[in-house]
Protein backbone atom coordinates (compact mmCIF):
# COMPACT_ATOMS: atom_id res chain seq x y z
CA UNK A 1 0.00 0.00 0.00
CA UNK A 2 1.16 3.29 -0.82
CA UNK A 3 3.06 5.46 1.69
CA UNK A 4 1.86 8.60 0.09
CA UNK A 5 -0.47 10.81 0.92
CA UNK A 6 -4.70 10.45 -0.52
CA UNK A 7 -5.65 13.82 -1.89
CA UNK A 8 -8.78 14.47 -3.03
CA UNK A 9 -8.72 17.18 -5.61
CA UNK A 10 -12.25 18.63 -6.61
CA UNK A 11 -13.34 22.33 -7.67
CA UNK A 12 -16.35 24.42 -9.03
CA UNK A 13 -15.48 25.58 -12.33
CA UNK A 14 -16.09 21.76 -13.38
CA UNK A 15 -13.23 19.24 -14.38
CA UNK A 16 -12.44 20.09 -17.60
CA UNK A 17 -11.37 23.73 -16.03
CA UNK A 18 -7.77 24.90 -16.53
CA UNK A 19 -7.30 25.65 -12.74
CA UNK A 20 -8.26 22.10 -12.16
CA UNK A 21 -6.03 21.25 -14.56
CA UNK A 22 -3.14 23.16 -12.42
CA UNK A 23 -3.89 21.65 -9.26
CA UNK A 24 -4.05 18.00 -10.10
CA UNK A 25 -0.48 18.32 -11.68
CA UNK A 26 0.76 19.65 -8.54
CA UNK A 27 -1.18 17.48 -6.35
CA UNK A 28 0.60 14.38 -8.27
CA UNK A 29 4.17 15.88 -7.30
CA UNK A 30 3.07 15.54 -3.60
CA UNK A 31 0.73 12.19 -3.32
CA UNK A 32 -1.87 9.81 -4.73
CA UNK A 33 -4.70 11.31 -6.27
CA UNK A 34 -8.23 10.78 -6.87
CA UNK A 35 -10.33 13.91 -8.58
CA UNK A 36 -14.14 14.29 -8.18
CA UNK A 37 -15.30 17.46 -9.78
CA UNK A 38 -18.41 18.65 -11.46
CA UNK A 39 -19.29 18.28 -14.93
CA UNK A 40 -20.15 21.58 -15.12
CA UNK A 41 -19.62 25.18 -13.91
CA UNK A 42 -20.87 25.69 -10.29
CA UNK A 43 -20.01 29.48 -9.52
CA UNK A 44 -21.33 31.17 -7.27
CA UNK A 45 -23.51 27.90 -5.75
CA UNK A 46 -22.37 28.61 -2.22
CA UNK A 47 -22.40 25.73 0.30
CA UNK A 48 -25.34 24.37 -2.11
CA UNK A 49 -26.47 20.65 -1.64
CA UNK A 50 -28.45 18.41 -4.16
CA UNK A 51 -31.43 17.00 -1.99
CA UNK A 52 -34.52 17.09 -4.80
CA UNK A 53 -32.65 15.39 -7.87
CA UNK A 54 -30.90 12.46 -8.33
CA UNK A 55 -26.76 12.46 -8.75
CA UNK A 56 -24.84 10.84 -11.64
CA UNK A 57 -21.14 10.02 -11.08
CA UNK A 58 -19.34 8.49 -13.78
CA UNK A 59 -15.27 7.12 -14.11
CA UNK A 60 -13.50 8.75 -16.67
CA UNK A 61 -10.13 7.68 -18.36
CA UNK A 62 -7.41 9.29 -17.42
CA UNK A 63 -3.87 8.89 -19.96
CA UNK A 64 -1.50 6.70 -18.08
CA UNK A 65 -3.83 5.85 -15.49
CA UNK A 66 -1.37 8.97 -13.22
CA UNK A 67 -4.79 8.93 -11.01
CA UNK A 68 -8.56 8.40 -10.89
CA UNK A 69 -11.07 10.72 -12.13
CA UNK A 70 -14.65 10.87 -11.66
CA UNK A 71 -17.17 13.87 -12.70
CA UNK A 72 -20.37 14.46 -11.09
CA UNK A 73 -23.55 15.96 -11.70
CA UNK A 74 -23.94 17.80 -8.56
CA UNK A 75 -22.83 20.80 -6.55
CA UNK A 76 -18.99 20.78 -5.10
CA UNK A 77 -19.93 19.86 -2.03
CA UNK A 78 -22.27 16.94 -2.77
CA UNK A 79 -18.79 15.60 -5.09
CA UNK A 80 -17.16 15.76 -1.28
CA UNK A 81 -19.92 13.86 0.34
CA UNK A 82 -20.30 11.03 -2.60
CA UNK A 83 -16.60 10.95 -2.85
CA UNK A 84 -15.77 10.16 1.17
CA UNK A 85 -18.71 8.44 1.45
CA UNK A 86 -19.36 6.07 -2.05
CA UNK A 87 -16.12 6.39 -4.19
CA UNK A 88 -12.72 6.40 -1.85
CA UNK A 89 -12.32 3.54 -0.19
CA UNK A 90 -10.27 5.02 2.95
CA UNK A 91 -10.35 8.82 3.82
CA UNK A 92 -8.15 11.16 1.96
CA UNK A 93 -5.44 12.88 4.25
CA UNK A 94 -6.75 16.04 2.84
CA UNK A 95 -9.37 17.92 0.37
CA UNK A 96 -8.14 20.58 -2.41
CA UNK A 97 -9.95 22.94 -4.13
CA UNK A 98 -10.07 24.64 -6.77
CA UNK A 99 -8.00 27.02 -8.53
CA UNK A 100 -10.53 28.56 -8.77
CA UNK A 101 -10.83 31.42 -11.56
CA UNK A 102 -11.23 34.62 -9.82
CA UNK A 103 -11.13 35.72 -6.69
CA UNK A 104 -13.08 34.38 -3.55
CA UNK A 105 -11.03 36.69 -0.99
CA UNK A 106 -13.15 38.46 1.65
CA UNK A 107 -16.97 38.19 1.43
CA UNK A 108 -16.50 36.08 -1.94
CA UNK A 109 -16.25 33.47 0.67
CA UNK A 110 -19.70 33.17 1.13
CA UNK A 111 -20.83 32.33 -2.61
CA UNK A 112 -17.92 30.27 -2.66
CA UNK A 113 -18.43 26.92 -4.43
CA UNK A 114 -14.86 26.82 -4.45
CA UNK A 115 -14.76 27.20 -0.78
CA UNK A 116 -18.02 24.81 0.18
CA UNK A 117 -15.87 22.30 -0.95
CA UNK A 118 -13.47 23.04 1.14
CA UNK A 119 -15.66 23.57 3.99
CA UNK A 120 -17.84 20.12 3.64
CA UNK A 121 -14.65 18.32 3.57
CA UNK A 122 -13.06 20.70 7.03
CA UNK A 123 -16.87 19.10 8.93
CA UNK A 124 -15.96 15.90 7.48
CA UNK A 125 -12.89 16.33 9.85
CA UNK A 126 -10.43 16.27 6.92
CA UNK A 127 -7.77 19.40 6.76
CA UNK A 128 -9.00 21.27 3.61
CA UNK A 129 -7.40 24.32 1.51
CA UNK A 130 -9.54 26.35 -1.29
CA UNK A 131 -7.34 27.84 -4.05
CA UNK A 132 -8.06 31.05 -5.92
CA UNK A 133 -6.32 33.00 -8.59
CA UNK A 134 -7.00 36.65 -8.87
CA UNK A 135 -8.27 35.91 -12.63
CA UNK A 136 -11.32 34.93 -14.02
CA UNK A 137 -10.62 34.33 -17.74
CA UNK A 138 -11.08 30.81 -18.64
CA UNK A 139 -7.29 31.44 -20.15
CA UNK A 140 -5.73 32.70 -17.25
CA UNK A 141 -2.19 31.48 -16.37
CA UNK A 142 -1.27 29.73 -13.60
CA UNK A 143 1.99 28.52 -13.75
CA UNK A 144 2.49 31.20 -10.86
CA UNK A 145 0.13 29.24 -9.06
CA UNK A 146 1.93 26.05 -8.43
CA UNK A 147 4.77 27.26 -6.38
CA UNK A 148 2.37 28.59 -3.49
CA UNK A 149 -0.33 25.46 -3.76
CA UNK A 150 2.59 23.00 -3.14
CA UNK A 151 4.29 24.63 -0.12
CA UNK A 152 1.11 25.43 1.32
CA UNK A 153 -0.47 21.93 0.87
CA UNK A 154 2.50 20.32 2.00
CA UNK A 155 2.72 22.52 5.09
CA UNK A 156 -0.78 21.78 5.83
CA UNK A 157 0.00 17.66 5.08
CA UNK A 158 2.88 18.22 7.63
CA UNK A 159 1.28 19.86 10.49
CA UNK A 160 -2.37 19.26 10.27
CA UNK A 161 -4.89 21.90 11.12
CA UNK A 162 -6.96 22.87 13.65
CA UNK A 163 -10.17 21.06 13.94
CA UNK A 164 -13.45 23.25 12.75
CA UNK A 165 -10.84 25.04 10.31
CA UNK A 166 -9.78 25.37 6.33
CA UNK A 167 -7.80 27.21 4.76
CA UNK A 168 -8.78 30.08 2.06
CA UNK A 169 -5.96 30.74 -0.36
CA UNK A 170 -5.85 33.56 -3.13
CA UNK A 171 -2.91 34.12 -5.10
CA UNK A 172 -2.40 37.75 -7.13
CA UNK A 173 -2.28 37.62 -10.87
CA UNK A 174 0.91 38.55 -11.91
CA UNK A 175 4.73 36.95 -12.53
CA UNK A 176 5.89 34.49 -10.09
CA UNK A 177 8.84 36.72 -9.25
CA UNK A 178 6.65 39.78 -8.40
CA UNK A 179 4.84 37.62 -5.60
CA UNK A 180 6.34 39.01 -1.82
CA UNK A 181 5.57 35.83 -0.41
CA UNK A 182 2.67 34.28 1.67
CA UNK A 183 0.95 35.63 4.57
CA UNK A 184 -1.45 34.13 7.02
CA UNK A 185 -4.89 37.28 6.66
CA UNK A 186 -7.99 38.00 8.14
CA UNK A 187 -11.22 38.28 6.10
CA UNK A 188 -11.63 41.75 4.68
CA UNK A 189 -14.74 43.58 5.38
CA UNK A 190 -16.23 44.59 1.88
CA UNK A 191 -19.62 44.26 0.09
CA UNK A 192 -20.40 44.07 -3.82
CA UNK A 193 -22.90 46.68 -4.28
CA UNK A 194 -25.38 45.18 -6.92
CA UNK A 195 -26.39 46.82 -9.86
CA UNK A 196 -28.94 45.10 -11.61
CA UNK A 197 -28.92 45.15 -15.61
CA UNK A 198 -32.96 45.57 -16.37
CA UNK A 199 -33.97 44.33 -19.92
CA UNK A 200 -36.96 43.45 -21.45
CA UNK A 201 -37.58 39.66 -23.21
CA UNK A 202 -38.39 40.04 -27.01
CA UNK A 203 -42.30 39.57 -26.20
CA UNK A 204 -41.96 42.54 -23.83
CA UNK A 205 -41.70 41.13 -20.49
CA UNK A 206 -38.86 42.67 -17.87
CA UNK A 207 -35.62 40.31 -16.49
CA UNK A 208 -32.61 41.16 -15.09
CA UNK A 209 -28.83 40.27 -14.97
CA UNK A 210 -27.12 40.37 -11.74
CA UNK A 211 -24.35 42.90 -11.80
CA UNK A 212 -22.01 44.86 -9.93
CA UNK A 213 -18.88 46.73 -8.39
CA UNK A 214 -16.98 45.04 -5.08
CA UNK A 215 -16.49 47.08 -2.75
CA UNK A 216 -13.27 47.11 -0.11
CA UNK A 217 -14.66 48.64 2.99
CA UNK A 218 -11.79 48.06 5.27
CA UNK A 219 -8.69 49.97 5.33
CA UNK A 220 -7.10 47.29 7.62
CA UNK A 221 -3.31 45.81 6.94
CA UNK A 222 -3.96 42.52 8.22
CA UNK A 223 -6.95 41.38 5.93
CA UNK A 224 -7.03 39.71 2.11
CA UNK A 225 -7.42 42.22 0.32
CA UNK A 226 -4.79 44.04 1.56
CA UNK A 227 -2.22 41.41 1.04
CA UNK A 228 -3.33 40.62 -2.26
CA UNK A 229 -3.45 44.01 -3.69
CA UNK A 230 0.36 44.01 -2.06
CA UNK A 231 1.62 41.41 -4.04
CA UNK A 232 1.06 38.87 -1.22
CA UNK A 233 -0.74 35.37 -1.42
CA UNK A 234 -3.13 35.94 0.88
CA UNK A 235 -4.28 32.86 3.42
CA UNK A 236 -7.41 33.43 5.39
CA UNK A 237 -7.92 29.86 8.25
CA UNK A 238 -12.21 29.96 7.56
CA UNK A 239 -14.63 28.21 9.95
CA UNK A 240 -18.00 26.80 9.69
CA UNK A 241 -18.97 27.55 13.26
CA UNK A 242 -20.57 30.80 12.40
CA UNK A 243 -21.38 31.87 15.46
CA UNK A 244 -21.05 35.14 16.92
CA UNK A 245 -19.30 34.07 20.30
CA UNK A 246 -18.80 38.03 21.19
CA UNK A 247 -22.55 38.72 20.52
CA UNK A 248 -23.48 36.01 23.17
CA UNK A 249 -23.06 38.18 26.34
CA UNK A 250 -25.16 41.32 24.29
CA UNK A 251 -27.98 39.58 23.91
CA UNK A 252 -28.48 37.98 26.84
CA UNK A 253 -28.95 41.76 28.26
CA UNK A 254 -32.44 41.54 26.34
CA UNK A 255 -35.42 40.91 28.06
CA UNK A 256 -36.99 38.41 25.27
CA UNK A 257 -38.31 36.12 27.90
CA UNK A 258 -39.65 39.28 30.43
CA UNK A 259 -41.39 40.48 27.04
CA UNK A 260 -45.14 39.97 26.81
CA UNK A 261 -45.90 37.08 24.72
CA UNK A 262 -48.84 38.71 22.31
CA UNK B 1 -45.45 58.87 4.64
CA UNK B 2 -45.69 55.77 7.25
CA UNK B 3 -43.89 55.97 10.64
CA UNK B 4 -44.23 52.42 10.83
CA UNK B 5 -41.15 49.86 10.19
CA UNK B 6 -40.64 48.53 6.41
CA UNK B 7 -40.40 45.00 6.68
CA UNK B 8 -38.78 42.53 3.91
CA UNK B 9 -40.03 39.73 4.03
CA UNK B 10 -38.58 36.05 2.27
CA UNK B 11 -38.07 32.81 2.51
CA UNK B 12 -36.22 29.48 0.61
CA UNK B 13 -39.31 27.41 0.41
CA UNK B 14 -41.32 29.56 -1.98
CA UNK B 15 -43.51 32.24 -1.91
CA UNK B 16 -46.94 29.92 -1.27
CA UNK B 17 -45.24 28.00 1.39
CA UNK B 18 -47.59 28.18 4.69
CA UNK B 19 -44.10 29.23 6.82
CA UNK B 20 -43.87 32.46 4.65
CA UNK B 21 -47.72 32.93 5.10
CA UNK B 22 -46.99 33.05 9.25
CA UNK B 23 -44.20 35.16 8.94
CA UNK B 24 -46.32 37.62 6.99
CA UNK B 25 -49.32 37.73 8.67
CA UNK B 26 -47.17 38.31 12.16
CA UNK B 27 -44.87 41.13 10.38
CA UNK B 28 -48.36 42.68 9.65
CA UNK B 29 -48.86 43.46 12.61
CA UNK B 30 -45.70 45.48 13.40
CA UNK B 31 -45.40 47.43 10.24
CA UNK B 32 -45.11 47.81 6.65
CA UNK B 33 -44.74 44.57 4.67
CA UNK B 34 -42.73 44.19 1.35
CA UNK B 35 -42.21 40.36 0.28
CA UNK B 36 -39.73 39.07 -2.28
CA UNK B 37 -39.59 35.17 -2.54
CA UNK B 38 -38.62 32.73 -4.67
CA UNK B 39 -41.15 31.71 -6.99
CA UNK B 40 -40.37 28.08 -5.92
CA UNK B 41 -38.55 25.69 -3.60
CA UNK B 42 -34.48 26.54 -2.76
CA UNK B 43 -34.38 24.51 0.36
CA UNK B 44 -30.44 23.14 0.46
CA UNK B 45 -29.27 26.01 -1.94
CA UNK B 46 -27.02 27.48 0.35
CA UNK B 47 -25.66 30.85 0.16
CA UNK B 48 -26.31 30.72 -3.99
CA UNK B 49 -26.74 33.97 -6.37
CA UNK B 50 -27.59 33.68 -9.54
CA UNK B 51 -24.78 34.46 -12.24
CA UNK B 52 -25.21 32.70 -15.51
CA UNK B 53 -29.25 32.50 -15.91
CA UNK B 54 -31.81 35.81 -16.13
CA UNK B 55 -33.93 36.77 -13.22
CA UNK B 56 -37.72 37.64 -13.37
CA UNK B 57 -40.04 39.25 -10.61
CA UNK B 58 -43.53 39.75 -10.68
CA UNK B 59 -45.41 41.04 -8.97
CA UNK B 60 -48.50 39.18 -7.36
CA UNK B 61 -51.91 40.78 -6.18
CA UNK B 62 -52.75 40.83 -2.57
CA UNK B 63 -56.16 40.76 -1.59
CA UNK B 64 -57.26 43.78 0.16
CA UNK B 65 -53.56 45.16 -0.58
CA UNK B 66 -52.70 45.10 3.14
CA UNK B 67 -49.05 44.87 1.66
CA UNK B 68 -46.85 43.88 -1.07
CA UNK B 69 -45.94 40.55 -2.91
CA UNK B 70 -43.35 39.82 -5.48
CA UNK B 71 -42.52 36.24 -6.50
CA UNK B 72 -38.53 36.22 -8.20
CA UNK B 73 -37.15 33.44 -10.40
CA UNK B 74 -34.02 33.32 -8.21
CA UNK B 75 -32.59 32.35 -4.87
CA UNK B 76 -33.47 33.75 -1.56
CA UNK B 77 -29.84 35.78 -1.61
CA UNK B 78 -30.86 37.08 -4.75
CA UNK B 79 -34.05 38.23 -3.48
CA UNK B 80 -32.62 39.95 -1.17
CA UNK B 81 -30.53 41.75 -3.55
CA UNK B 82 -33.46 42.56 -5.54
CA UNK B 83 -35.77 43.74 -3.16
CA UNK B 84 -32.91 46.16 -1.43
CA UNK B 85 -31.45 47.49 -5.25
CA UNK B 86 -34.75 47.32 -7.48
CA UNK B 87 -38.01 46.74 -5.67
CA UNK B 88 -37.90 48.43 -2.55
CA UNK B 89 -38.16 52.16 -2.53
CA UNK B 90 -36.15 53.10 0.87
CA UNK B 91 -34.25 50.50 3.10
CA UNK B 92 -36.05 48.09 4.90
CA UNK B 93 -35.33 48.33 8.45
CA UNK B 94 -35.46 44.57 9.12
CA UNK B 95 -35.62 41.53 7.01
CA UNK B 96 -36.76 38.29 8.14
CA UNK B 97 -36.45 34.75 6.36
CA UNK B 98 -38.64 32.12 6.72
CA UNK B 99 -40.32 30.77 8.34
CA UNK B 100 -38.31 27.67 7.65
CA UNK B 101 -40.21 24.05 6.87
CA UNK B 102 -37.36 22.50 8.99
CA UNK B 103 -34.21 23.30 11.39
CA UNK B 104 -31.81 25.39 10.84
CA UNK B 105 -29.97 24.37 13.82
CA UNK B 106 -26.20 23.75 14.32
CA UNK B 107 -24.35 22.78 11.19
CA UNK B 108 -27.49 23.66 8.64
CA UNK B 109 -27.02 27.12 9.10
CA UNK B 110 -24.22 26.42 6.32
CA UNK B 111 -27.01 25.02 4.17
CA UNK B 112 -29.29 26.89 4.30
CA UNK B 113 -31.63 29.05 2.39
CA UNK B 114 -33.46 31.03 4.80
CA UNK B 115 -30.13 31.87 6.26
CA UNK B 116 -28.77 33.09 3.06
CA UNK B 117 -31.50 35.42 2.50
CA UNK B 118 -30.53 36.92 6.00
CA UNK B 119 -26.87 36.49 5.68
CA UNK B 120 -27.24 38.72 2.52
CA UNK B 121 -29.37 41.44 4.21
CA UNK B 122 -27.09 41.51 6.76
CA UNK B 123 -23.79 42.06 4.36
CA UNK B 124 -25.77 44.95 3.13
CA UNK B 125 -25.67 46.59 6.63
CA UNK B 126 -29.42 45.59 7.23
CA UNK B 127 -30.99 43.93 10.63
CA UNK B 128 -32.35 40.57 9.54
CA UNK B 129 -33.59 37.23 11.39
CA UNK B 130 -33.71 33.78 10.20
CA UNK B 131 -36.72 31.96 11.37
CA UNK B 132 -37.42 27.93 11.37
CA UNK B 133 -39.97 25.29 12.67
CA UNK B 134 -38.63 21.88 13.67
CA UNK B 135 -40.56 20.14 11.07
CA UNK B 136 -40.21 19.36 7.49
CA UNK B 137 -43.39 19.30 7.15
CA UNK B 138 -45.85 21.17 4.16
CA UNK B 139 -48.65 20.89 6.42
CA UNK B 140 -46.64 22.17 9.80
CA UNK B 141 -48.71 24.43 12.45
CA UNK B 142 -47.01 27.25 12.73
CA UNK B 143 -49.32 28.14 15.66
CA UNK B 144 -46.56 27.84 18.34
CA UNK B 145 -44.04 30.21 16.36
CA UNK B 146 -46.04 33.29 16.26
CA UNK B 147 -45.56 34.78 19.83
CA UNK B 148 -41.61 34.06 19.25
CA UNK B 149 -41.40 35.67 16.30
CA UNK B 150 -43.30 38.72 17.30
CA UNK B 151 -41.36 39.06 20.80
CA UNK B 152 -37.87 38.45 18.58
CA UNK B 153 -38.76 40.69 15.82
CA UNK B 154 -39.60 43.52 17.82
CA UNK B 155 -36.44 43.56 20.53
CA UNK B 156 -34.40 43.48 17.20
CA UNK B 157 -36.47 46.48 16.00
CA UNK B 158 -36.28 48.19 19.44
CA UNK B 159 -32.31 47.07 19.99
CA UNK B 160 -30.78 46.96 16.49
CA UNK B 161 -28.39 44.13 16.11
CA UNK B 162 -24.46 44.69 16.30
CA UNK B 163 -22.82 45.33 12.83
CA UNK B 164 -21.99 41.64 11.02
CA UNK B 165 -24.36 39.94 12.70
CA UNK B 166 -27.70 38.01 12.03
CA UNK B 167 -30.02 35.98 14.02
CA UNK B 168 -30.97 32.32 13.50
CA UNK B 169 -33.77 31.19 15.48
CA UNK B 170 -35.03 28.14 15.41
CA UNK B 171 -38.56 26.61 17.23
CA UNK B 172 -39.14 23.65 18.77
CA UNK B 173 -42.57 21.97 17.21
CA UNK B 174 -44.45 21.16 20.22
CA UNK B 175 -47.59 23.52 21.90
CA UNK B 176 -46.65 26.99 22.85
CA UNK B 177 -47.70 26.26 26.43
CA UNK B 178 -44.58 23.73 26.36
CA UNK B 179 -42.23 25.84 25.13
CA UNK B 180 -39.75 27.00 28.16
CA UNK B 181 -38.52 30.39 26.58
CA UNK B 182 -36.02 32.03 24.55
CA UNK B 183 -31.85 31.03 25.05
CA UNK B 184 -29.12 32.82 23.39
CA UNK B 185 -27.06 29.64 21.91
CA UNK B 186 -23.86 28.87 20.40
CA UNK B 187 -23.90 27.19 16.92
CA UNK B 188 -23.85 23.30 18.11
CA UNK B 189 -20.70 21.35 16.35
CA UNK B 190 -22.80 18.53 14.43
CA UNK B 191 -22.87 16.39 11.60
CA UNK B 192 -24.53 14.94 8.67
CA UNK B 193 -23.29 11.04 8.00
CA UNK B 194 -24.74 10.98 4.66
CA UNK B 195 -25.66 7.70 3.22
CA UNK B 196 -25.83 7.44 -0.35
CA UNK B 197 -28.99 5.64 -1.89
CA UNK B 198 -27.68 3.78 -4.89
CA UNK B 199 -29.92 3.07 -7.43
CA UNK B 200 -29.82 2.01 -11.39
CA UNK B 201 -31.63 4.12 -14.44
CA UNK B 202 -34.60 1.58 -16.22
CA UNK B 203 -31.06 1.82 -18.59
CA UNK B 204 -29.30 0.23 -15.96
CA UNK B 205 -27.17 3.45 -15.05
CA UNK B 206 -26.28 4.32 -11.52
CA UNK B 207 -27.19 6.75 -9.59
CA UNK B 208 -27.65 8.18 -5.94
CA UNK B 209 -29.97 9.90 -3.65
CA UNK B 210 -28.87 12.01 -0.67
CA UNK B 211 -30.02 11.16 2.25
CA UNK B 212 -27.94 11.44 5.73
CA UNK B 213 -28.52 10.94 9.21
CA UNK B 214 -28.16 13.82 11.85
CA UNK B 215 -25.42 13.62 14.23
CA UNK B 216 -24.75 16.36 16.98
CA UNK B 217 -21.42 15.78 18.06
CA UNK B 218 -21.45 18.28 21.00
CA UNK B 219 -22.58 17.81 24.37
CA UNK B 220 -22.39 21.22 25.35
CA UNK B 221 -25.90 22.59 27.03
CA UNK B 222 -24.99 25.96 25.89
CA UNK B 223 -26.16 25.01 22.53
CA UNK B 224 -28.78 25.48 20.02
CA UNK B 225 -29.36 21.38 19.71
CA UNK B 226 -29.96 21.39 23.64
CA UNK B 227 -31.75 24.28 23.86
CA UNK B 228 -34.52 23.07 21.14
CA UNK B 229 -33.74 19.67 23.18
CA UNK B 230 -34.97 21.07 25.87
CA UNK B 231 -37.72 22.85 24.76
CA UNK B 232 -36.32 26.28 24.54
CA UNK B 233 -36.48 28.28 21.40
CA UNK B 234 -32.96 28.81 20.25
CA UNK B 235 -31.38 31.90 19.25
CA UNK B 236 -27.78 31.83 17.92
CA UNK B 237 -25.56 35.19 16.43
CA UNK B 238 -24.46 34.43 13.55
CA UNK B 239 -21.72 36.00 11.73
CA UNK B 240 -20.42 36.10 7.76
CA UNK B 241 -16.77 37.11 8.97
CA UNK B 242 -15.72 33.22 8.62
CA UNK B 243 -12.14 34.17 9.70
CA UNK B 244 -10.91 31.90 12.57
CA UNK B 245 -9.36 34.84 14.53
CA UNK B 246 -7.72 32.30 17.24
CA UNK B 247 -6.14 30.65 14.23
CA UNK B 248 -3.99 33.22 13.02
CA UNK B 249 -1.47 33.13 15.73
CA UNK B 250 -0.96 29.39 14.99
CA UNK B 251 -0.32 29.82 11.50
CA UNK B 252 1.89 32.50 11.85
CA UNK B 253 4.63 30.04 13.19
CA UNK B 254 4.74 27.96 10.41
CA UNK B 255 7.49 28.31 7.92
CA UNK B 256 5.47 29.11 4.82
CA UNK B 257 8.07 31.53 3.61
CA UNK B 258 11.16 29.78 4.58
CA UNK B 259 10.13 27.06 2.63
CA UNK B 260 11.61 26.60 -0.79
CA UNK B 261 9.46 27.26 -3.40
CA UNK B 262 9.57 24.36 -5.93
Amino acid sequence: MSKKPLILVTNDDGITAPGIRTLIEVMLTIGDVVVVAPNSPQSGKGHAITLDATLYVEQIEVPHKTHLEYTCSGTPADCVKLAVREILDRRPDICVSGINHGSNASINVIYSGTMSAAIEAGIEGIPAIGFSLLNYNWDANFEACKTFVKTITKNVLQNGLQEGIVLNVNIPDIAKTAIKGIKICRQARANWVEAFDKRKTPSGKDYYWLTGEFVNLDGGEDTDEWALEHNYVSVVPVKFDLTAHHAIQHLNTWNFNNTEHT
